[in-house]
């Protein structure tokens, strides 16, 4: 039996995805909290009850929640490889075979929406900002684990960051997910030559014990 | 004495300047034909004389005539240099400095609408899609003319443009354009790395002739 808690955290949870959706779809001006309410079949007075602030805080919650999904799917990735280039290959290959098998809808939903409010949502940027930090945190920090020198590290991450979300504005916009595979080669060769020579020479593609 | 042509263009100008701007601020799903009329001040009539097919045609055009600008911008910079690594440095730098000069609000006004629209808006996205081939077009070909290999020359541009797109999406979230140098120190060494070994020995920084 659900308690009341499990149904809160599901109507939330129904709220953010149907926003998500919308603001993904139709950008997150072009949608009013009466189209959020239809999507997620929730009465007005619940969203306001899980988001005093109304739409705006919804903004935030929608960054926060798919921020800390993609933060776990690098961690993920990041942590299944004893070869850090090994893994960049396979973080832009999967991010390929996702956008190609979900017809060039599903990249990076934050980016959409970080563009889109970066001058006029001042929340929500800095909601979009956490996120992309927590990203680059982990990378560095696996990095640094490799041996990269703290600096060159949080460099390699900005760079590795840059590389994915211009290859999914360019991989969606001409419907080609060559650039992704362009970027993704870039990315594992910058890698491999930051890493320090005796890490260089591990068994590749290893998983880590 | 304008001729009526005249007229006419800075009548269709004015549209696109005022609609280009609404984009970048409220999205193109939240900008009504209505917004776009009051402030351009131009009447109904004229819109619809200008861009028979509406909204979407004025976004098409709006991505069109930036695309142009920045297509001849590229041109500009990368042909004012025999080098082209430095032409490479110069235009990070350049774009670092407008990002901070505007308040982190003119980056790439076709990256944000391209990705709002990328799997709502096919003419708009197709715009944006050719937009962003010309651009790659002037790199690839500025490249080979360098001696780099036709397939090498596509592929850096390809890198180039996911780096500077990338560091425009996070520097202005994270207001900061920290990322759009370390970018542009990674494109400038990769443009050097890719050059013949000839072509590296060329004088630094030296103008074309």
């Amino acid at each position: 039996m659900k308690t009341t808690t499990d149904r809160g955290a599901a109507t939330r949870n129904r709220i953010l995805t149907a926003a998500g959706e919308l603001f993904r779809r139709q950008g997150y001006a072009g949608t009013g909290v009466k189209a959020v309410l239809q999507a997620s079949d929730v009465p007005y007075g619940s969203l306001y009850h899980f988001f005093p602030g109304g739409k705006e805080e919804v903004g935030v919650a929608v960054i926060e929640s798919s921020g800390a999904v993609y933060r776990e799917l690098v961690e993920q990735i990041y942590g299944a490889h004893a070869d850090v280039a090994v893994a960049t290959e396979e973080f832009f290959a999967g991010a390929a075979a996702v956008v190609e098998q979900t017809g060039y809808a599903d990249a990076c939903p934050i980016a959409t929406l970080a563009l889109e409010v970066a001058s006029t949502n001042e929340p929500m940027r800095e909601a979009a900002a956490s996120v992309f930090d927590s990203w680059l945190e982990v990378l560095t920090v696996r990095l640094v684990e490799e041996g990269v020198a703290e600096q060159r590290a949080r460099e390699l991450s900005v760079e590795l960051f840059c590389l994915i979300e211009g290859a999914f504005l360019l991989a969606r916009t001409t419907r080609s997910v060559s650039p992704i595979h362009v970027a993704g080669a870039v990315a594992a060769e910058s890698v491999r030559r930051a890493l320090p020579r005796r890490r260089r020479r591990a068994q590749p593609g290893g998983a880590r014990t």
